[in-house]
């Protein structure tokens, strides 16, 4: 199965048009950028992570977003009664396994989630995907510069054994599904620079999955509008924080002629 | 009783000469926003949520701003806390409900704070005043779209109930006081594609309640010249990351002829 | 020992060069901006304060930056945590002694961190280093405009009794060290309008710190780049957010010749 332009920008314009409530549990250093995000991609996020509310937020929302980032005792069990009650209410969960590997709670905390509640989505760089898959690769902390193919045995693993998509992310995307793997050339190196930008990944992939019950095309759609937009911003960027305005704004202006005339999917 | 521009460019001068201490405890979403807002109005943001200080911060503030959009156990406790502190010490209160409605937690937690210390001002949107007048309105998330003509009845009654200014934000802005009430028109669609607009609007509420102790006039104050920034954003922006940019820029550089010539109030 | 342009030239050289981990238990209203701009100066930034995880997290860093800014229980404890282990793992630790003399809990905090592990660096502005060295000079909130020469006696009792450099922020910096003190006339007005650059200035010094054993150098090289940048940032700016966007942009584009151009050192 190929994902083409056209079908991306049909699930862009049902994220458009349906604006899904995307419940992010995600951490503290994304979730402004994060929620920016979503809003600019025409998405409804919310945000929370008492384990007094997170089952009823999730009963009103599309998709559950869970992003290890900065984690702490009554947050992981906020996360895994979220996740619970996701699978109970039958809406997509995406997880973002950030920084796995750089901690042995880090890598407990991802391990108890998938074992809880296997995602519909699994996104992360090639040394988290890596951690997730029990590879002893080893962290730099949460931005691993490891090439994206040197995880594609362990994104193969994870799908296997959780019936998930894995995207893991890099120069190029790749998008590991059952009987079919996408690669994905767009992006921009300058997106490194920006604190955040994997996490937002992962939201979308939320949003994307709010709306398209098919996982890896959600997946995908997700992945290549972020990797347009980062190209968009960077004709345009000076440096990494202007870098992210133009991303967000061409996040919200993106048109399906760049979709069409940027695409770089195989 | 009604607001004239030279009110509102009085009270903003105020703010200016005063900078004022504004102690908020809000949510994680928008934290950086609010203090860059109150920062750029000229107000002096603080941000503290222990138990063990928030006393003692509440002692030394002007005014005391509580959003409740990402709540858990011992925020609650600290929100109380402060509150309580706040009736002591006579400086005023203001509350966002954000999302009330969209959790049975939220909604507890927004009737336990207002039973507790009622506020000098409460500001949501339509969704969000109705469900704290224990309306069952319901809400997706916190970006509730609902007219905010349908919440007057409710702004009146939690205005009657808690004594307390009521402004229900929207593409007009209703500012319900005991004897009047304002109609804003100031503000631009592209507002609400950032997060955390409405918590901002709060935080301006209490810096202008900082400096001016009649409740109906800071509110108004606050709303009209949040409105008036976001339409001088407008003109700039290309997308909501650069709206944000120029939103606060504006707070910055407003002056009185800029409130003189488009302040929409009736 | 005075420090040159060429070294902070060179030191900078390390920074991009090493992108070394710089472990950051920071306020909620920071991180993201702190985030972004180690990102932008060419470090590794990551943030991680769950007492579970903070041993881990530090024995794979090359500095450690603890800021006071929100405290609650157990980030308390985890700062703790991570000090003692920063000692034991021989790595530099920066604090920020947010607000401090603004509530008795944060005085004792710090003055708890300060005896458990003496830090290599202690960044504040005028009030909190007074208030640090138990001085009662008061504060209010974060913000405060105490001249930073008033802080020099403070400043050196600290120094003695710690061993640390201590950096005094202000219109002029003041960076004293044991034999020697430096002070540097660079930076904006306009920079004290934006959340967070106190922050962001003492994550700097932990990234300098973390390519330079050198507290002195490193220091003074952190707070020259960080005025040299808002300079640089403020001549394009129109308001405190662009001047944030334009902070960043510059920290990423700075080259040895802005360097040498507008060091003003003395």
């Amino acid at each position: 199965m190929s994902i083409s332009a056209k079908d991306i920008i049909g699930n862009y314009e049902l994220v458009r048009r349906q604006a899904p409530l995307v419940h992010n549990i995600t951490n503290y250093v994304v979730m402004n950028l994060t929620a920016n995000a979503l809003l600019a991609a025409g998405a409804s996020p919310v945000m929370a992570h008492a384990p007094e509310e997170v089952e009823d937020m999730v009963a009103i929302a599309s998709a559950l977003v869970i992003n290890i980032g900065t984690l702490s005792e009554h947050w992981v069990e906020a996360m895994l009664k979220a996740a619970r009650q996701a699978k109970i209410k039958g809406i997509p969960i995406v997880y973002d396994p950030v920084g796995v590997g750089a901690t042995p709670y880090r890598t407990r905390t991802i391990h108890e989630l998938l074992q809880t509640a296997a995602p519909a989505i699994l996104r992360g760089n090639a040394s988290e995907i890596m951690a997730c898959a029990g590879g002893g690769a080893g962290t730099k902390g949460v931005d691993s510069a490891a090439a994206a193919e040197a995880a594609l045995d362990s994104a193969r693993r994870l799908n296997e054994e959780y019936g998930c998509v894995v995207c893991v992310s890099g120069a190029t995307d790749h998008v590991v599904g059952q009987n079919h793997t996408a690669m994905i050339a767009n992006g921009h190196p300058m997106m490194a620079r920006i604190t955040g930008l994997g996490c937002t990944a992962t939201a979308l992939c939320g949003a994307f999955a709010a709306v398209n019950p098919d996982s890896f095309a959600a997946t995908v759609s997700a992945m290549t509008v972020m990797g347009i937009a980062g190209e968009m911003a960077a004709k345009k960027a000076k440096g990494p924080a202007s870098m992210q305005v133009e991303f967000l704004d061409a996040l919200y202006n993106i048109t399906g002629n760049d979709i069409e005339q940027r695409l770089k999917i195989s």
